[in-house]
């Protein structure tokens, strides 16, 4: 079941905000890791490298929940429960191009390493929680 | 098996930066809230109400992560695993006052609820990641 992002909260997605993803490891336990996020109108779209520990995490079970605080205000967030529904590399540099500039200012991704595959994921939102 | 904090990254635990501590639902997915944390130079505590939604969570399932970023330079963080192994009321009124003026600078805390039972966590560090 899919839950719409509160039109008040939008901001809180499109700004340069960090997100606390969570995942969950093989033995079921929480990990959270920060990420860099941005919200297409429908699925909340994250980044990372193939092989990473959220990247095994989310492809051996796409619960998770993402946090986004407000940097004016961390009384204001938004947490998002739900599910990775689309893992893909198409499109994924493009992507994370896109991510630097939001959140670096910089057009071409500056932290890539060799060899390093980006890949994309979409998260439908289930549940969404708001404060402030 | 518990693993201490590295001595560089202490300071985050000190300075009045956010925690995201990540949880487990009933249905085992996870759940991540923002919350004030503070440190006794073992364990990594954090505070709530009886009841609330975390409180609950860690009562079924005592294992948390929480990932602490630091607000000069959010690409210098820290995450912590591990596992919840105490849960009182004993001290937490003095706690989330503490936590209060650590925080917010007020001695007392103000957004307290009525009937509102507050509950210190102390969780034990198994695994320590770092980064920046």
């Amino acid at each position: 079941m899919s839950e719409a992002i509160p039109e008040k909260y939008v901001d809180l997605l499109e700004k340069p905000a960090f997100g606390s993803l969570g995942t969950l490891m093989k033995d079921g336990s929480p990990q959270v890791t920060p990420v860099w996020l941005d919200y297409d109108g429908h699925y909340i779209r994250f980044n990372s490298a193939l092989g990473r520990v959220k990247d095994k995490n989310v492809r051996r079970d796409p619960r998770v929940s993402i946090t986004v605080l407000d940097p004016a205000n961390p009384y204001r967030y938004l947490e998002i429960r739900g599910r990775v529904v689309e893992i893909t590399q198409n499109g994924a540099d493009d992507h994370i191009n896109k991510l630097s500039q939001k959140y670096l200012g910089k057009p071409v991704y500056p932290f890539r390493q060799p060899g390093e595959v980006r890949v994309t994921y979409k998260i439908e939102p289930e549940k969404v929680s708001s404060m402030g």
